[in-house]
C-alpha cells in the first residue's frame, strides 16, 4: 500500500521552536514535481523562524513545514513538465517567481518584486518529501552526494557574490565568516583571487575559512582590520569586498578598505539603516556598491555545478555536522551557537 | 614687444571673493603646453571657493589663479610634447594625475589616488593663458565654439554619469536639475532614454531641464517624488537614478524609485554621511550603485566630442550667460542664486 | 453562433506562391492562448518561403499557414496562462523555446538549440486568428497602433544588433539596408550615435534611410565604401559595424571599415561560408565580432517598447504599404521587387 | 671605468641566424631608461626572425639587436621619469604606443595602430642591456624569480586570451599547445573553470598541458576534437575556446565545439583568409568572437602578477631549458622543433 504520510518539521506555533509531525504527503499540481528528500541543510533563516524573531513573526504563518535547502530525487511529475524525469536527481531553486514582471523578463528574475519563498511563504522541504514548482528544478549530477547537493542554495548566494565581477588576479575581502562567507572564500580561491582575506570575530569560523583557502584570516576583535587590508595591498586598499556580515561597522570597514573603483557586492542583510559616507566612500573612490539577492536564475546554479563537479571547491570542509531529521534540535541548538558551518538533516 | 603679463581672476585672500589682477604669463615645461584661453565657464567648485567655504578653506592655498572649464588655442609647446601642435583647438581634462599607481595603470585614472586639480591644486584658467601638461589636452574640432568647448568638462561628468550603463529604451531619472543636472537630462534624452524625469525644487532650472527634453519635470516642493515615479512607470520604479543633488532625503528618494536590478550612479557630494536603507534599498532589490568622479580619461571625452560635435545635444540653451572675464563678479552672483545655467568669461 | 473557421494565407504546395484559404479557427491547450490578429507584416523569411527557395524546401512542411510577425488582442485563453488576460493587446516573440537547455537556463534562450519558429515549424500568424504558448506574449500598450506593434519583431532584430554594445557618441555604419537595416538606422540615431552610414544599393532604400536619420547614405556601387568610412572618421574607422546584407564582399568590407576595438555585429546569414582576413582584420585589430539571432527574451523587447513607445524612433516612415490580408501578392511582389519598407496585412 | 659595451644577439643578415656581438650600451633619453637584462625568454616571433621567413623579411630591419621578453633591473634613467627607480626590478610591455589616437585615448593602447614592438621595429633584450621607454615598465616584484618574470609577457597574452571573459565554473578549450597555449590552460584552472580541454598534435607539449591542469588533452591526430568537446559537454559544446593554433581547421573545430551564445578568443594569426560558416557557427549559435592582441595596458599586467606572484599560477613546468646569452642556438634549436616550453637566456 502507498505510503500517505510523512515526517516533517513543522513551525507549529507562533512560538519558538518546532515540533517534527507526522503530516500528509502533499500532492502536485499539472506543473509541478514531487521530490524525496535525501539531505535537507539549515540555513539563518530557517533559525530566525526557529527562533521566532520579530522578522518571522511579521512574516511566516505556521502552521506549515519550513526549511528550503536541499537534496532529493523526483518520484512524481505532473503533466505538463517536461524538464525533469522521475528519479533525476535534483535541487530546487527557493524563489518562486511571477514570470511576468519587468524583472523576470528581463533575466533578473532573482529580484522579481512578487517571489515566493519556499519553507517561508509555502510549504518547505524539512520532510521526507517536498511539492514544488518544475520550473524550480534544478538537476543534479546523480554523482554529486546528498549533503553536498543540498548546500548548494547557500553556495549559489556566494558564487553570485564573489563573482558578480572579476576575480581572478585580484584581492577579495571576506566580511563576515558564517557559512556563506566560508563558501565565498573557497569560491574566490578557485576563482584565481591573489588574495582571500577573510574577516570575523569568530575563531571557530575563521579556522574553516583558513581551511577553504584564505590567504589571511583576520579576528577582527584582535586587529584593525583596515591595518591588515592596507598593509597586505601595498596601501592600495583591496579590489573586492564581500559584505556578509550585517554589521554597519564592519559594512563600513569595508567601504573604507576598497580600492579606488573596486567593488563592494553586499548580501548581507543589515537589521537597521546604516550610515555611509558616501561622499568619501563611494563618489570619490568611484566604486561599485552591488546588492546581492539569491542566486541568478539560472546562471549562478550553473557556475555552482561547473565549481563543484570539477573539483574546484570542496564544501565538505564547512559540512561540519549531520543529523537524522528528528534531532533537529542538536542542528538548531549548533547554528544558535555559531559552532558549526553547514547542518545537514537526513530524513 | 611679446607680452609678459596677462589678466587672470586671482584667489588672492583667505576670505571671500577674488581680485582682477595682472600677472605673469606662466613658464611652461618641456611636457607642457601653453594655451591662450578663449573662454572660461564658472563650476560650482569655482563658487565654493569663491565664497570661501570650509571645504575651499581647508583645500586651497592662496594667492593663485582659480577657474578649470575652458577652450581655447595652444600657442606655445614643450620640446617632448607631440600630441597638439600650436594653433590647436583644445579643451583640458582637469585631473592631473599620476600615471603609475594601480587606477592609472587600469584604465581608471579619473579615480588616481594622487590627482592634482587645475584651478584648484594649481594654477588655473581664469586668465588669459594657461599652462598645462600636455598629456591633459583634449583636441576640438574647430569649428566647435568656443562657450559649448569650455563646458565639456562639467558635460562629461553628466555623460559620465547618465552612460555608466545603458539607457536606450530606459526610463531616467535626474535627482537636481543644476548645471550638469540639465546636461544631463540633454544626455539622457540623446542616448534614447524612453522617459527623462527631472526633479528639482528650482522652477527656472526645471524650465531648462524641461527645454533638455525632460519628459517630466517635478517641483519637489509641490510634488511627491515617489508618487510620480511610480506612476510614471506602471508602478515598477525607473530604470535609472542619477543622483545630482546631494540632499540626503533626494538620495534616499532615489534609492526608493529605482526598480529592482536598477542603477544608481551618484555624482553628488553629499557634506555628511547618509543613512541609507541597505537590506530594502539596496540588497533585497539587487540594485547596482556607483559613485561617479571626473571623466573618464578619455573614453568620456570621446563620447561628449560626439554628442556634442553631432548635434545629439545642444548645450546652447544652457549657456545662459556671457561677460567678459573683467566682470566676473556678475557671473558669480547669478551662480550663487541659482539663476542661471552655465556662466561663460571671455578674457 | 460562434465562427469556426477563419481567413489565412496557406502555403499549400512544395512549390512557389501560396493561397489564401478558410481554414479551422486553431484549438488551445492550457498553456495558450487564441490571438485575433490585427495587423500582420511579411518578413524577408516569408518571402523565401514564398519563393520557395533552397532553404524553405528543406526546413518547411506544407500544408501549413505561414508568417510570424503581428500584433492582435487575446480572445481566449487556457487555464494556466496568468501573463495575459482575454482582451489584451500582444504581439509575439517568435522563438519557441525549450527551457530547459544551457542557454534557456542562463539567460540566452534565444539561442536556444531546440528552438522552434512560429509559421516556420508551426502554423503562423498570416490569418484572422493564431494559437501560441502564452510564454511567448508580449503586452503592448493598447495605444501602440497596430501596425506599428506588428514590425516590433524586427525592429526587435535591429535593436539587438544595434544596442549589442553601445552606441551613443559612437559612429555607427549601417551595411545593407533592407527593411531591419532601415530601422536600425533610427535606432543608431535615437541612441544617440554621433554618425550613422547607411551602405545599400537600392537608392530606394537609401532614401528610406535618409528619412530614418542617416547621416550620410553611400550607394556601394557609385562610392567605395572604405573610403566614405575612413574619411569620416578622420582616417580611424567605424566604432560600430551592423552587418545586415549577407553579402561577402560588404561583409570584408564591414570587417575593414572597423577601428581596431570595435564592434562587428552580424545579423545577415550568407548563403555560403565566407572568407575572412582573420590575421589582419580581427586579431590585429582586436575587435569583436557577434552573431546576432532573434531578440533577448526579453529584454529587448523591453528596448523595443521604450523607443517605440516614447517616440524616439518613429516607424511610420518605414511601413510604406498596407493591404487586406486577401491582397497578400501584392506585398510579396513588393517584397521580391525591394520597392518597399515594411509591408502590412490587414485580416 | 664604466663599461662602454655589452654582449648582444643581434640580426645581422638579411638572412637566417643571428650573431652574438659585442655592440655599445646604448644610451637613454629624458622619458628613457637603461636595464641591465638578468634574463630574457625566446618568443615564436623570434623564432620567425631568426629562421628569416617571409613575415620577417618584410618587416624587420637588420641590423639591429633583437629579443622583447625579459626581466631586468634598472641601472640609469632619465630626467622626465618618475615610474621606476634604480634598482627597481622591472620587466616592459613590448608594444610602445603613440598615446594620442582614439585607441590609446580610450583603454585601447593594446592596439594602438602606431605601434612599435621592442626587438622588432627598434632595438630589443637579446642583449646585456636594454633602452627603453620609462612608460613601458612594469615593476616586478623583487622575490619573483627573474625567468617568471621574463615570461610574464607571454603569460600576458594568455591571460588577455582567457580572461577576456568570465571562465569560473565554465568548460574551456585551448586550441594549440605552444607555450602561450599551455600556460592558458594554467590560467583557465586557476580561474575557476570546470574543465579545460588542451587540443595539440605535438605529444611533448600535451604532457605539459596536462602538468598545467588540463582536464583533458586531445591529440587531433588520433582522436576527433569535435566528438570529444561534445562528449565532454553533454553534447552542448564548450563555454568557451582559446584559438591558439593559427591552423584553419583547428580554427573552425573550434567554432564548431563552442556551444550556442558561447565566446571565441583568437590570438593566434593564421597565414591566409579563413573560410568561416558565418550563417551556422557565429549569427545561428550568436557567439562573440574576440581578437586578441598583446596586453592591455596595464590591466593584464596586473592579473599577470596577482596570478603569479601569489602562486595561483606556477609556470615553472613551462619553464624547460635555460642557457647563457652565447648558447642562444641551443635554445633557437629546440624552439624550431617544439621540443620545449620556453627557453631562457641568460645574459
Amino acid at each position: 500500500m502507498e505510503k500517505k504520510t510523512m515526517k516533517a518539521i513543522v513551525k507549529d506555533k507562533r512560538a519558538p521552536g518546532a515540533t517534527l509531525k507526522e503530516v500528509p504527503i502533499p500532492e502536485i499540481g499539472d506543473q509541478e514535481v514531487l521530490i524525496q528528500v535525501k539531505a535537507t541543510s539549515i540555513c539563518g533563516t530557517d533559525v530566525h523562524i526557529y527562533a521566532w524573531d520579530e522578522w518571522s513573526q511579521s512574516r511566516v504563518n505556521p502552521p506549515y513545514v519550513f526549511g528550503h535547502e536541499f537534496s532529493g530525487i523526483v518520484v512524481k511529475k505532473g503533466k505538463y513538465v517536461n524538464n525533469v524525469e522521475v528519479g533525476d536527481h535534483v535541487s530546487a531553486e527557493t524563489h518562486i517567481v511571477c514570470g511576468h514582471c519587468p524583472q523576470c523578463l528581463t533575466g533578473q528574475a532573482h529580484i522579481c518584486a512578487n517571489t515566493q519563498i519556499i519553507g517561508v511563504d509555502r510549504d518547505g522541504c524539512f520532510a521526507e518529501y517536498v511539492a514544488l514548482p518544475a520550473e524550480n528544478m534544478w538537476k543534479n549530477d546523480p554523482e554529486l552526494p546528498f549533503d553536498v547537493a543540498s548546500v548548494q542554495e547557500p553556495f549559489g548566494n556566494g558564487v553570485h557574490t564573489v563573482l558578480a565581477g572579476d576575480v581572478a588576479g585580484k584581492s577579495v575581502a571576506i566580511i563576515g565568516c558564517g557559512p556563506i562567507g566560508i563558501m565565498a572564500v573557497g569560491i574566490a580561491k578557485a576563482a584565481g583571487a591573489s588574495q582571500v582575506i577573510a574577516f570575523d570575530l569568530n575563531e571557530y569560523r575563521l579556522d574553516l575559512a583558513k581551511k577553504m583557502g584564505a590567504t589571511t584570516v583576520v579576528n577582527a576583535s584582535k586587529e584593525n582590520p583596515l591595518e591588515v587590508a592596507k598593509k597586505l595591498t601595498n596601501g592600495h586598499g583591496v579590489d573586492v569586498v564581500c559584505e556578509m556580515s550585517g554589521h554597519p561597522v564592519a559594512m563600513n570597514q569595508g567601504f573604507k578598505m576598497v580600492t579606488n573603483g573596486g567593488r563592494v557586492s553586499i548580501l548581507s542583510l543589515p537589521v537597521k539603516p546604516v550610515e555611509i559616507d558616501v561622499t568619501n566612500d563611494i563618489v570619490f573612490k568611484g566604486i561599485t556598491v552591488q546588492g546581492i539577492t539569491g542566486r541568478r536564475m539560472y546562471e549562478t546554479w550553473q557556475q555552482v555545478s561547473g565549481l563543484l563537479g570539477s573539483g574546484q571547491v570542496d564544501v565538505k570542509p564547512i559540512i561540519t555536522h549531520h543529523f537524522p531529521l528528528e534531532e533537529f534540535e542538536k542542528g538548531f541548538d549548533l547554528m544558535l551557537q555559531g559552532k558549526c558551518g553547514k547542518v545537514v538533516l537526513h530524513p
